[in-house]
């Protein structure tokens, strides 16, 4: 068994808040998280797979077409969008890195899975002081 | 004349359009930087000064009393902000990485100049592939 | 379960050497980290903590809340400080980076615990080149 | 258990390329990887090792100890090499980071187990978007 | 004025080597980098351009504009490729990273002039401890 | 003319603190950096040098030689050392980043000019926050 791990970017807007609370208990928990007209942020996505070695290629995985599943799977939906608003795996969601996380790893495993190999992380870097990693259920 | 340097960072929304211009020029120009619903950055911020050693210190200026006046004038106006609606100094101006960096130059040079010393340069990277660095007229 | 990790800094002084060696056996074992009148380094601390994602926040946990823990039991105690003569939690042993690790674990970990969620690992860097992690019993 | 992780780095060339396929299929499965007159890397490998705590010098293993047989076992070997033509354990493999990895972790592995310590892992990165960890058999 | 910077990266093979010298002098002077089958580095590139603000966009340049110039006019040549071999800029030249930025300058300048701007500086990162920056003449 | 710039590191313990003034005055002004143990930092060197292009080396200079010089002058004094009671050109003196600077300016610049090369600057950073350049006087 082998770790493979592709390193991908993406920019976008999003919101901690919750439409059920009032703004003072926004503040409260998400602090300026919870401003009203967005702020943003880089987030660095680490998506990390495990399997044999093919030994034709060297690879566990080709890591061209890792990036192509990664780039055409999460990041044209996250990149240069809103997490709050355009992001259709986010629907109903707080926008924390947390569900970022998880829903990267829902996007990605079965078109992972079809290729024989893992997936074994989700790692998402909201600044360089936070970071989150899934690993599946 | 000795230089020293205060990185600080602000996580800001952005958007690059003009309403003079109707969607398909402002994609044509702008790109993914024009989508509607913002998107946003991790900012880091350098701000350099330059002036003549303090004997009685050691230093050109404490940095601590240097990272303060930016925080209270700069990041504060920027960090978890909307860089099109809630910044003061931006506004009527195209929030691109430039901009920023001579805002915030307008913003601290009269500050940094009261304490005796000279702003030397202030950049602004948007992203671990590009920064805009401005000295000033 | 999710993990996320909360990166914090401390700038310290310390020593590798034992009393009951004389200058040779120190240097022999210990190299320059024995030199008499100290060093330093910028240590970079990374605490990992795991638990189920609240639903009402979309957290693990508040990130603000984690990070003025560590401050506030860990940092406050080892920034700008000597970790042989200054440190409670270090009394007695070795400052070695694999010692903090373990004193930090040992700081956090109750309160952590307390939360509802747990500790997972705590790391630290001491240099680029060399960092220790530790899980726990 | 602690876990002490030592970096060090290597500049080499490669190739990915099989004598037994042609150049479209080289290409096809390797890309810009398969071009004939090699290219490089500066490789960034990490050497995680995890023991008990030593209470006579607080280590699990003298870090300067590992960095030596890192340097003799491994880095002498594929440092400013070409990695299809000079490395005698990576003789009849494609020059993949996973053969990479899983060579310098053959070369290390019976060398630290001798100072009754175990080998965790090998990391290593080819670019700051690439990176194999293997973790033995 | 207002500068601005693009970085951009490739990974190439190199070797520093003088047909005229025998191997032991080459060995003298140039060391490890004069081995016979090449190494190679992941090269870092960051161009500088300046300008005056164009009032319409906020921008010196379109980063993207500039970005797709370093690309078709510089990295194309350089990215997987040998620069002793198959460079046409470096043809006759030794290889080191000092003709590579003044090469890749030579390169650039005459199309970003095209565009009303200057090209500032060349800087080029060979490794993390070692890098050339080249203002022209 | 080309720049080509070399990075050192040292670790070093330091305290900024003024004999002729009390306590309460020293923490008004030095703040947690003049803590009475010592603290310390892992300090990064960048030392940049100019000159003409060597045409039989394509060099402006060997940087294996310029990194040698570096060490034995430089980081030797303060790799592991105490800056206030271990190093000979800060006696005396403010053991500040400034002072560090200049002081090791003054240690280089004799050595680099009978290379027939201008030693330009000496860029010297305590944290990835804070940094110093000189460029003589």
């Amino acid at each position: 068994m082998i770790y493979i791990t592709r390193r991908e970017k993406f920019s976008a807007a999003h919101r901690l808040h919750r439409e059920d609370w009032d703004e003072q208990k926004n503040f409260d928990v998400f602090g300026k998280c919870s401003y009203p007209n967005w702020h943003g942020h880089n987030y660095v996505l680490y998506v990390t797979v495990k399997g044999e070695l093919n030994p034709e290629t060297g690879f566990v995985v080709n890591i061209k077409h890792l990036s192509k599943i990664i780039k055409e799977n999460a990041i044209v939906k996250l990149d240069h969008r809103n997490l709050n608003l355009d992001v259709e795996f986010l629907k109903g969601k707080l926008a924390s890195t947390e569900n970022v996380a998880i829903g990267i790893w829902e996007q990605l495993e079965p078109i992972i899975n079809e290729l024989g190999i893992q997936l074994h992380s989700i790692k998402v870097e909201e600044t360089e002081n936070n970071f989150v990693e899934y690993f599946g259920n």
